[in-house]
């Protein structure tokens, strides 16, 4: 029986290689999730990909994901720095959680170094670019195997 | 022509394996070296993998680094949060500069949440156990591709 | 003509009774709500009973009790922390408000010790469990009467 | 056999409902006395009530609840931002603690925004007015139940 | 051809006019658009005006105003000091930002002198009452040209 | 009987339009002084434009409005962040002050950030470069009026 | 019919004249009173003066002072930084308050800079040596004719 | 042979007695002056009584006090809280300083807490009106004797 | 002639060996009392064995030590942290001050860490259990001979 | 063609010489000015050596060395750590500044260890004493080559 | 079988009784050593002194002490404030560690409150001067009986 | 006789002229070594002259020169804002220090505008560049002269 991974993604994700590529790089979310489920594949995971600007719909999905799926790749994007929800909402998953930044975070504003999430995640990748969702995802795959 | 990394480790990190599993882990650092050995091959990337407790050992590979290598990949251990003269010394390299932390740090005490090394690196991973030098050698073969 | 009173519920707490009992008990937020609901009856209140993972929701209730409701009583769970735009909505209803948390906030991490509600609450209980939201209920009959 | 509770005041409660009526209301601590002794009774409680200037005599109370007490509501008053040593004693005191204010303290000055005893306490009841003592009393007829 | 301008309002200022009226006066926001319309005509721009108690409808019309608009006023209300998803979106965005509040708040509660959307902005506006909305639009319009 | 406005300017502000265009722009204080005599023309206001490098004489200026003028307008330049003295000044002045900054000082230096002025001026406009100056003329004519 | 002042000395002050005389002079408490009682007969008051090691019998002096005095005048020495309950205290009392210490505590340690009893206090004397009983008694003279 | 004491006063106090007199009271600076020039031929005392807006004055002042007086009392206005150029001029003066506040600084804005003058000073008095002159002059006659 | 020490003991060390034994261990203090005995007599000291609840107790033992003592060791307990009043009565004695935590309070709450009494005593010992009594005694005597 | 420099000093510093020769030695201004002529002359420079007590005589300064100076040596004293106009002021300056202090500041009161001027200057020298100036004359005469 | 303690010196102890008498005495670190081998000998321990300017090797020997020794006392001197990387090698050694400090750190510069080596250490004492070595080894022969 | 002077380089300098030229110059540190030798001659003075990425080295240097030099001028480099154990050692050494640092460090990083060194140096220079040696060593001849 594979896994159920949930790969979610915060605000503004959704323009990912459409603005500012000098921070995040020309990959679009779609060309993110297209390498997701190719690893995934290879490595026998199942994968549900979502992104919302919406605080509610990330706390929403992690509650389904206690259901359903094993692990969490979470890019909490802004929400990162300000979401007590979103990490009360992690709280309640007991499966691993792997949190990814596509910029490395340490080298930007100072409101950007503290991470909610990060109380929680059981693993931080920042400044990987897009890989570092490929590299959670293997990291991940150890986890559940 | 394969790209030469150096993969440097921090103070006390001779023990692992041997203290403190249950935030470590219990392989050693030889397990550790032998893993991004068998990967680095598979990548065709050379390696020199380092330890040392001592500060200026770790800034003289930097320097070195300067004339032969392509990239650094790094576990500062304690060094992390106090070394100004190893941010320094990487500040003078010009190569991709990969920070590694097998807990995740952000979860310990709060004097360890600060990293000088960050302030350098173009990415960080951390609380991927052991496995996070491997994810950060793979992340080094695209940066050098 | 009885009182109405809105009761609401901030984000994560649909989860009650079936996440981190060891903090929150074991009661549902259903139990709560049928608590509060013969509490009301004996007090000669009505209530509404609400929860929901979004801001905006909570808002919007707090400006629909503007025009029907004389008190609110208000678990803002993550929110107290965070969302000034609720304090901002509290500020525009004029009857009594009243702040209930199941734990003891200030036992707890050094970000939860900080509530934006407390800043326009009338009263403030912490750390009753479930039982706290049938002693606000219990205040707001007095301030009501 | 009834629980005895200690019901416990810190400084200057003595001049209740003679100082600052805007902000403590009308009630004197013997009108508080007189409901908690029914409230108590209908709970099938016993209470001892005390009032002092004195940080010492509070803290022998609590020593002397040790040996006779099941649960202690405590109104630290000025002594809530102050007392480590009141901390202290009730640290030693093995049943259930609830702290009351009357005043909603968050509100005040930010120096009256800490509290020492709310390290220790189970729970905590602020701004419900001298209603805030009998609230604490139910709280607590549920605890010793 | 006219530049398109949105004009964009953050939680609780659907209730404009109708609460706090020593802080925000008498005038709604119906009246505000009105006032920005007539105005907008004078100096040959299009304007889109929203408002919404919900961050991400704001996020979304800034995603939308990248493809349509010139230039946005917002009045961030709240999200104002707690919103970096809100900032985030705006870093998007290429044209000129003008940020309004009606209350000039400097002079209100410290935790209302920080603005995450004042990192942003080209120019900001505060205390000039509902007029602040008519200056910004001549400004905009001087942007424009 | 028109109303009469001081419209002071801080240190430094005589060389503007000759320094740091990048952050001033190309305007003269002279210009900005003749755009206000129009405008204040066509409002049916009197002004007096003023500039110093001396802080007593922008207090003396303060002092002498008391018995002649309506409204301030001031930009207080560097004296905004350090000069006490000004703002106790503006305290006895009872009309309408209205603070101008030429750039926005949030995205400055943090020392930028506080004004002293703020805590006196009934608005703020920062960052819209010499227009800011007719704006606040603007807001001045409708609060005069 | 004369005024009745109380004037307060906190602890340590009766070592007064015997320790640190470097600091405190030379002067004992009893001759302090003394010289206040001559003065305080040329200004027709009265004068009750009390010292106590005892945070508790400042308090109750101040109670009493309720009662029977126009006016305080108090040196509360170390419990000027520590004591809240003091301080609550002195707000019961309805009539003038002077806090007197015989050291400039601003050049001391930063710890001795902030005093509770300052947030109660109508006037402050420091650093005048013993000589600030006799100008605050004067003060208190002019406060109650 | 009579001492002779500068008595200084910072920037605005030439309003005194015409802004602000809920704070500050009705008296004139002239009234102060009178007021002291009496006490001091009482005291066998010769004064010089001054006023400026500029701080540079204030500094010349203090330079020729270190010639010609053995005292210096200084009510340093808002220069209290900004000027390290007149702590330094104080430093250069060898006799006594005494510090006068007409008002309570420490129940005002916190910024007016800190004083650069009492760093000097070997007294302060705050909070004692226009009186506050009188007694500190009674002080220097005190230590000048 | 053998030297006499005081060795004074703050609130709550009544309970001493009666609470929380994984803290403060299982001896009392009459067993500490017992052993402080043993070794000075044998170290020809003559010791006073104090224990008290109440600060002006500690207070009244510091000033009757200056007349009658050589040494005082003192566990502050709660009082090290909050006591003003304590540290000034230890300014005025003039023999060694040795000061005793049995825990190692730098391991505690953060609180815990600040000691005003370290800011007199010529020596600190934490963390030594009730061993640490002796140690004191041990360096008393060294200090004393 | 000889380079043009302003050499220009702070508040207080005409007193050179006659007060704190602990802290300042015992050398004049006038003698510092001396010194600096006769290098000035031998490095082929002119220099204008001004001192003031007037915050705005140093901005004036500053500006007419904008038309006709290469570099400026200045040794703001107190204005080193207030004056947001000066560091204003040397912002629109472009040769090298250069900043003196007499004394090292860093061992000094805290606030004296902030520094606006070395936000411009290209290069600071403090506690040389008044050789400091010689110093800077030799690199300014570098920089000017 | 004999226990055996390492008893290991940070930076500049090498000096000891060479410099700065007035704060650590006249006794060398030879007479240290030779008063510790006395003791210990009278204890029935054995000991191995070390001293080293050496970060790494104080790191080494604390490695070293994990196989062989069965507890530590250690003067990190300087170490004590800015070593994790030591403070992680006391970490994975498993028998008590005793920190001493010859000069009461409290009461030395604020940077010298703060101390690494305490959050490991079960012991602490410091002020003690060279006898705490002798204390501290006392106190290890008790917990290793 | 000559003085001698050690001049020690910190950790990073060995590559001087190497790294970073926009910062640091093209000139390497044997060229500095050059220049500081012919100056040196100049002056009669005799200079060791030493550069090393230990910490323990520079140390040692430091211990060495309390024998054999009069005084030292150091560039600690990174270690300034880091080693208190530098600190310790130049707290041994009796004759002048003076610290040099090529750039002007109060206008890099926060964390590089704190210097431990700087609490013993007799004075400082930063931001001459390599020019700064020769300054300091100027400084030296006087000092020692």
């Amino acid at each position: 029986m594979p896994g159920l991974v949930f790969i979610l993604n915060g605000p503004n994700l959704n323009l990912l290689g459409r603005r500012q590529p000098e921070i995040y790089g020309a990959e679009t979310l779609a060309d993110v999730e297209q390498g997701c489920r190719s690893l995934a594949a290879a490595e026998g995971l199942e994968i549900r990909f979502h992104q919302s600007n919406r605080e509610y719909e990330l706390i929403d999905w992690v509650h389904e994901a206690r259901d359903v799926a094993q692990g969490i790749i979470i890019n909490p994007a802004a929400f990162t720095h300000t979401s007590v929800a979103l990490l009360d909402a992690l709280h309640t998953f007991e499966g691993p959680v792997l949190e990814v930044h596509i910029s490395n975070v340490h080298k930007r504003e100072s409101f950007r170094h503290h991470s909610y999430v990060s109380l929680r995640a059981d693993g931080v990748i920042a400044g990987f670019g897009t890989e570092g969702y490929l590299l959670a995802l293997r990291r991940m795959a150890t986890l559940l195997r």
